[in-house]
């Protein structure tokens, strides 16, 4: 299959395309530098993408930002950094994306585990993660020639835990996460939320 | 207790009015008309809502336009309604109105089964309730003094089936789902989502 990553050069971005790579032709996309690049919270830069890259298999996702900050410390403008970019910037890559998709391809996107167990300081980032749980869940049912969604919603990474001095007990490692996007993308569920906690475990 | 009720004029704020006015000191807000009213998308609004009103000891929202449409047909512009008026319109009673909330008061307000239950033509709405019920969940981890959070996900009304000549056997009558913001008022839980369907059955 040709799938694109977008947010390939990631932390998780990264263990995607390279557990990808060993039977998949793939094609990542960065933020800035690369081949291919785009801004999320630019639809115009979307559409120019996919038409750049042209026809594919697969759609992951593994992009977007959204403000991590105090209730009394987000402005009304933080959260549409969020709104804008992760959510409405995913949203637009299944949107625009999806008449570039072969027939029963796939889109698998990325939430986070914030958007069900939050923690102060992730109101703008759990209200996103969940709205686009809430659009994955719907769009699922509307998306032409049998092309389906779903989206990763991955806890804390332990190779970002440990480039932050944080805990990493509480965190699953980087190629891991990354088998929940295989599921994904290889396998045939649709509408689903993907814990990676949950793959690979009987 | 002093309840503020957005949305007090619609199917399932006149309920929840009708409600709460047998023990409580209700002051309902409507769109454009009575004595108090918003603009849920505009935040001076309800800035201004809220002087005016003054100091209430809990906040109901049954308010909120988004788009119902085809995936295909909805627009860039036409899911940025709901995020800005039914998503952060709520949001924004909450980040503004804090202040105007007395200790342990609390904010109660409507996403919609449609967050977790999608149909088709839901995706912009679907996003939208499941975005307000990830910001809520967040939220209550972070309100100060011990004011509670909850958001009441009504199932279809039956009074709106019938409206609309649909198939009632779904819907759950406005006063059964009142009672959902009653326990969202009176209880002590935060963070929640309450299912009026699950609401005074054992």
């Amino acid at each position: 299959m040709r799938v694109v990553v977008v947010g390939g050069t990631g932390t998780i971005g990264s263990a995607v395309v390279k557990a990808l790579s060993a039977r998949h032709d793939v094609v990542p996309v960065g933020r800035k530098t690369g081949a291919f690049h785009v801004d999320l919270a630019s639809p115009d830069s979307i559409t120019a993408l996919f038409k750049a890259i042209g026809t594919c298999d697969a759609v992951v996702s593994t992009a977007g930002i959204a403000k991590f900050a105090g209730l009394d410390e987000l402005t009304y403008d933080d959260y549409f950094i969020g709104l804008k970019n992760k959510l409405m910037g995913q949203a637009n890559l299944v949107r625009i994306g999806a008449q570039f998709v072969t027939d029963r391809g796939s889109f698998t996107l990325t939430s986070g585990v914030l958007s069900r167990e939050p923690m102060k300081g992730s109101a703008s980032i759990s209200m996103v993660n969940a709205g686009l749980e809430g659009f994955v869940r719907a769009a699922a049912l509307e998306l032409p020639r049998g092309i389906r969604i779903n989206v990763v919603s991955p806890p804390w990474v332990t190779e970002t835990l440990l480039a932050r001095g944080m805990d990493q007990s509480i965190g699953l490692p980087a190629d891991r996460v990354a088998q929940a996007y295989l599921a994904g993308i290889e396998g045939t569920m649709t509408g689903q939320v993907i814990d990676p906690r949950t793959i690979g475990r009987a």
